[in-house]
């Protein structure tokens, strides 16, 4: 038998290709929630996932950038870099990132797709609204308070994917049920060709 | 049966733990090669891994770094960001950099330990000049010829690792003697504890 090459001995060891599913949405809109929903429904279905979460990589890879539009730039080039990286070692990277703009996650998904990767991206929508009012991390509150500038979705624009694969309304729908389409779509790119 | 956590999961998948081995050495020592060789011989063993090479970074997450010390380091932390989110995930990150100096490093090193992922550092060393002779990039030459500055171990230093895991002496040990012990190094931390 001939050697496999590394992408196709990895496919044989996993029993399923590299992929990157893309979060993008609101601050407080479930994104982090969801992506670690998915990593279990993943896990349990012997597929190996990794996340990429937004606030992780601002304590690792990007703990010296800031938020102006330049570094957030930077910040998700760097998330595709490490999705793409990890994508071409056979995992299902899953990124949470707020991404706000869409020329950054258009630039992202055309270098996965220059490398054969499988993309889908996931536009997590939840109202402004619902999002403040869940204000998991307390970012809503520091930013009302004056105490913390540009939050995406107050003071710092964001705009929505105008094709995205798929969309959740977290605002509105259950977060199982949530969960259980991301799964779907994440097991059909990770599972084709 | 209680869901297992996140690194459990991944290892009863894998049938193996996440782990970093880290080549240093001079340019043309064989680093990169020994790593690819390394890659082959752990997917035949059926051990899933990644290589975080020293090139594909300065055309990826670095592509924005020169070669002076400052971003010399920042190159270092960032393929230890990126070795640490592949061991994490589940994979054996090999990685394949000059990392010229001790201190980055050990602050490489000191990330993987306070994360409990199994590190060992390799010392891929052979003679400047049979570097030199080998070039497989030609960067000598070009240093030589006055177009390139700064190329470890002509003019910028190397500090040669006091304590390494392991020595290759890539001038006089055959490449496949080399990749054998590398493979049994990274075997046994791999499926250790």
């Amino acid at each position: 038998m001939p050697e496999l090459d590394g992408g196709a001995a990895r496919r044989e060891l996993l029993g399923h290709r590299g992929a990157v599913v893309w979060l993008t949405g609101l601050p407080g809109a479930g994104k982090s929630t969801l992506a670690r929903g998915l990593e279990r429904g993943l896990l349990a279905s012997r597929v190996l996932p990794a996340v990429v979460d937004g606030d992780e990589l601002r304590r690792g890879l990007s703990e010296r950038l800031g938020f102006s539009p330049e570094d957030r730039r930077e910040n998700i080039r760097r998330a595709a870099a490490l999705a793409l990286a990890l994508a071409e070692a056979g995992l299902v990277a899953i990124v949470a990132l707020i991404s706000p703009y869409a020329a950054d996650r258009d630039e992202a998904a055309r270098r996965f797709r220059a490398r054969g990767i499988p993309f889908v991206e996931v536009y997590v929508n939840a109202p402004r609204e619902v999002c403040e009012q869940r204000d998991p991390k307390g970012l809503y509150r520091e930013a009302r308070a004056g105490r913390l500038e540009g939050l995406t979705g107050l003071d710092s624009p964001y705009e929505p994917p105008p094709h995205p694969a798929l969309e959740l309304r977290t605002g509105d729908e259950d977060e199982q049920a949530c969960v259980q389409r991301l799964r779907e779509i994440a097991l059909r790119i990770a599972l084709s060709g």
